[in-house]
């Protein structure tokens, strides 16, 4: 991947612009076709037939159906990192343009879930991106808490009620997706951020002695 | 096949105990596969082998894959049922017990939430079967919550608050599950027991004029 001279070598898959712009459909059209039918049904014909390529075109850019998951993953990662973040509340209150931001794209949502589940098989090629995923998630959603506290925007709390209120979160977020993508009338930006602020006034009002 | 009697009439399956042997064996296979791949990547010689029999010998007893997810998920939906539920706060409580039956069951629970995140895809043929049942989920949760207040156990509380409570109740038992099968060290029945026990304080201390 990069910068090759005037004069490409057979093999060369240099980022020049058609091939960039191929990658990138190719992607596009894995998005769809994982989550639609999921990873394990999902087939390079099928990619290739909506690119208009062949699979052995498809498997030159990416080698294989699982360097083309992985490589979908990533970039769906990387575009979740690019919103800005902060620290402590406005790094909590930031999840509400996540959701903002999976109700535009609602294929990638149902990609990422679709995987998340398929990928609990310890055999899937997604597991240990999914695996290391969440901890991760947690990890993040445990230091904004915990920023929150140390910069006395919330009341103390403990290690146990920290992993509890992150976990909590992250299931909410999930299951507030889930149930966006599978039932009409939910107002999934609206339900989270409700629970956010719902949260935030509840780790402000209680005092130490009082459980959450 | 099934265990037929002496002078068997062409087509006859009927409830004999060989055969209702047989389709449990058929179901316990299915369940192990969908829930390993999911619907559309399993094949029914896939459900054929583990059991020791032929796809047509699967297709003899269920008709097809499609049938015989249909019949995993009717089974599956009776085995939740079974557990009594009682009314109010009685019945929110005895959520704890679904939980541990999922932790003895997680075969089934993968496949509930392959199932649940594959079907949000309209062309699924578990889609009715998922957005009916969550529904029907939602439904029980406000009515939980509904005669709870009715009974004076919590304090009122106005329908969009019940319909929040009841959704986010569902987002925190599906993510909470999820993240109990990904990743190790989530205490599935203690963490919804405490978000259970949270909620109903919350809801018993609120006064009507305080947001939840």
């Amino acid at each position: 991947m990069t910068d090759r001279p005037s004069t490409p070598a057979r093999g060369v898959r240099g980022p020049y612009r058609s091939g960039i712009r191929r990658r990138a459909q190719i992607i596009d059209k894995a998005v769809e076709v994982f989550s639609s039918y999921g990873y394990r049904a999902s087939t390079v014909r099928e990619i290739a037939d909506r690119v208009g390529i062949t699979p052995a075109a498809v498997m030159k850019h990416f080698g294989g159906k699982e360097q083309l998951l992985l490589e979908v993953l990533r970039v769906w990662d990387e575009a979740q990192l690019t919103s800005p973040r902060g620290t402590g509340l406005a790094a909590l209150r930031g999840l509400r343009d996540r959701m903002v931001w999976h109700t535009e794209h609602r294929g990638l949502l149902e990609l990422y879930l679709t995987l998340a589940t398929e990928a609990t098989d310890p055999s899937h090629p997604a597991h240990q991106f999914m695996t290391k995923r969440y901890a991760r998630t947690l990890r993040d959603f445990e230091q904004w808490i915990r920023e929150a506290v140390e910069a006395g925007e919330v009341r103390p709390m403990d290690q146990e009620t920290l992993r509890y209120e992150a976990s909590t979160l992250l299931a909410v977020l999930d299951g507030v997706e889930l149930q966006w993508l599978l039932t009409p009338g939910i107002d999934l930006v609206g339900q989270v951020t409700r629970y956010l602020e719902s949260s935030i006034a509840r780790w402000q009002a209680t005092r130490p002695e009082q459980p959450l």
